[in-house]
């Protein structure tokens, strides 16, 4: 396998300013082409850091790709690096020159003469055309190795990566004579609920040792997602080794597994009730709407989904939804017996063959009910009656927030199961 | 200046299939404390390139931050990473081991024996606390260097850097003697809505030639971010600096300026309705329970919004809130005149001062309604009647339910600016 490492530059993504959502565009690029990134390096405008980053990273890979610092002020020193990385000269193309004069007067803005800069390229280089900045790219091959350089701007990067940098990728692979067959990196999550991360992983050990396709977990906020990846010559090569895998999960974990890639809780749960021919609606507390909010964020879902109510204030609860106040006086708005009255009442008020309540205290600090944060019930009405339960969540409140809503689209699932 | 590195460990960050927010969010930190990060590398579950990387960092610098891969599972090996690059033993922590198992007997899971292995530390490393997860996080000491590690899931990490790490920081940097004068960077976010982010860059274009501080515009989802960035000797130093250029851009901007730092749309909204006295009620159609769940993040709201209805469907528009069907019949229920009278029926129902609805199309494709995806009709009920707004979004389906939600928001705000 072809490795590679990614160099990103600028002192605006040390300091935090900037997110560098070009780095993980290149990764995804890279594991479609079957290039291995070992590395990634993010480093400020220095030329002498520039330098001797490039300089280790080609010491362990064979394409060292760099981000930002192409462009035309004192701090954009890639172009700079990479010359003094390979030990070349800077020398200036008259075509781009031009084109950087022609640019400027086009526009009718004065050119600064900092510009011409970006007219300069390591002379082992050739260039890549930015149809969409002042700025071209580099293909620099020099002693086996190439350093490939682009534009930080996502305007100019993402269709720089996607386009060219990615053809030049397929026809380096092809003429590789020592590199084998063609390789892409191909994944499935399936997505996981209801048990542990180690759990999980202990369940499925003998799949982890696997090397071809690899199955790794990842702990998710109240699940647990594995993906399969597999190595191959094309994407359907790739799907025919992750398949049997699957399956062979799916025979462990059974009903835990609820979905695949995209595919959200809330879609599992609207797919169960539209295959049972049911509905359910929604009485919330602590969750304000979130339950509501999950379930219409799947289309289609007005079939099973009519609505529900938000009841924030006890006198919501009881003017709303006719809950007796003497029950929220005795047990208190977080309690049990009003998450069940909740659900029930709910369930009568839209006629929906289920109906799901949530209450609970989400923080920061305990509050009139004097009950702890974190404090969750949750309950989910049906025909044959009522289930209640207690969630004790801890962390800020929005975690036990998200946490109480996607716990009561879990129980609900639950309750559709075959 | 301190020098310091941080080290992101996953090789699900290599693959590109996260996005490594929490490396801005330790170099944000790192930024308000004076510290000087210098270069970020990221490498993937591999014990030795781990240690070479840490080894590396640590001759580069003072403090090592590594982020992620102190779980439980076979690829977590930051751990023992970080023992060989300091040339440790791993020991067991008995507090940690008791607490791990409490933790899986309270919740009724059976624990795995690898879940153990979070007990254990290299011998040098003293425990940060995580309130939020399993793993602790760890401060190692060591021939006058420095590693922190911290766990990967962001609601974990979060909490733990903002809290005990930036508070030993705190600590690490007053200790140190030979310290020269501490330089900050310290930035203040005025959150600005109802302009454009050029129409907002130009009306500040003086300030924005300012060098300390510094003024940069961001565009977000609707609304413009104005972050003023400031050097000096200290927090309160720098906001010295900084309060002039904020009254500055407010006395420019006005109302436009909702908010500062963290303060949400529904922050502003709540805490006019506070300052009023006021209260309002929700009926959501497309936003499906996306308004209330947004006024509920913030703490405290329930003093102003005792809760809404989720009227998905026609029939429950008809039965929830009493919506005339003949009504919803001539105009679709994708119309100003249906979201109108939701407003007005939600305001009646729970007798709040303010009432705001939403209705639309968010797609994929054109419903019953045949009104185009991305149309939407918002309005506020108050004691002076009914506004309406029409919007016509574009984008994914999520996109345009968020936007529909924010547009609520920021109409409510409206309608309670003095």
């Amino acid at each position: 396998m072809i490795k590679a490492e990614i160099v990103s530059v600028g002192t605006e993504l040390l300091l935090g300013q900037i997110l560098d959502t070009n780095a993980q565009t290149l990764a995804l690029v890279l594991a479609e082409c079957g290039i291995g990134c070992q590395r990634r390096t993010t480093i400020g405008d220095n030329l002498s850091r520039i330098q001797s980053g490039l300089e280790e990273a080609l010491s362990r890979c064979e394409i060292v790709f760099t981000i930002g610092g192409l462009g035309p002020t004192g701090d954009d020193l890639t172009r700079e690096g990479i010359a003094a990385a390979l030990g070349d000269r800077l020398i200036e193309s008259a075509e781009v020159r031009e084109g950087l004069i022609a640019f400027f007067e086009s526009r009718n803005i004065p050119m600064v003469e900092s510009n011409l800069k970006q007219a300069l390229r390591p002379e082992s280089a050739r260039l890549i055309e930015n149809p969409n900045g002042t700025a071209p790219g580099l293909i620099c091959e020099k002693n086996g190795k190439v350093i490939i350089a682009m534009p930080g701007p996502p305007n100019e990067f993402n269709p720089m990566v996607t386009g060219p940098v990615k053809a030049y990728l397929g026809e380096y692979i092809a003429k590789r004579s020592d590199q084998e067959q063609a390789v892409v990196i191909h994944s499935r999550t399936l997505r996981v609920i209801g048990v542990g991360e180690s759990s999980a992983e202990a369940q499925i050990q003998s799949l982890m040792a696997m090397e071809n396709p690899t199955v790794a977990p990842y702990a998710k906020v109240g699940e647990v997602h594995l993906r399969i990846s597999a190595r191959a010559s094309s994407i359907s090569a790739a799907n025919e080794l992750i398949d049997p895998v699957e399956a062979e999960i799916r025979s462990i974990l059974g009903h835990a597994v609820y979905g695949v890639d995209e595919e959200s809780l809330a879609y599992a749960v609207v797919s169960a009730l539209k295959w049972r021919g049911q509905s359910v609606s929604t009485a919330e507390s602590i969750t304000g709407g979130g339950i509501g909010s999950e379930l219409t964020s799947v289309a289609g879902s007005s079939v099973v989904y009519p609505g529900g109510v938000i009841t924030y204030s006890v006198d919501s609860k009881v003017e709303q939804l006719g809950i007796d106040r003497a029950l929220i006086d005795r047990h208190g708005p977080v309690s049990p017996e009003v998450a069940a009255a909740m659900a029930i009442r709910c369930r009568a008020r839209f006629g929906t063959d289920w109906a799901v309540s949530a209450t609970g205290n989400a923080g920061p600090t305990a509050d009139i009910d004097e009950k702890p944060v974190g404090l969750v019930y949750l309950a989910v009405a049906g025909q044959n009656g009522v289930k209640v339960q207690e969630l004790k969540l801890r962390g800020l409140r929005e975690t036990i927030r998200a946490r109480a809503a996607h716990s009561a689209l879990a129980m609900l699932r639950d309750a559709l199961l075959p």
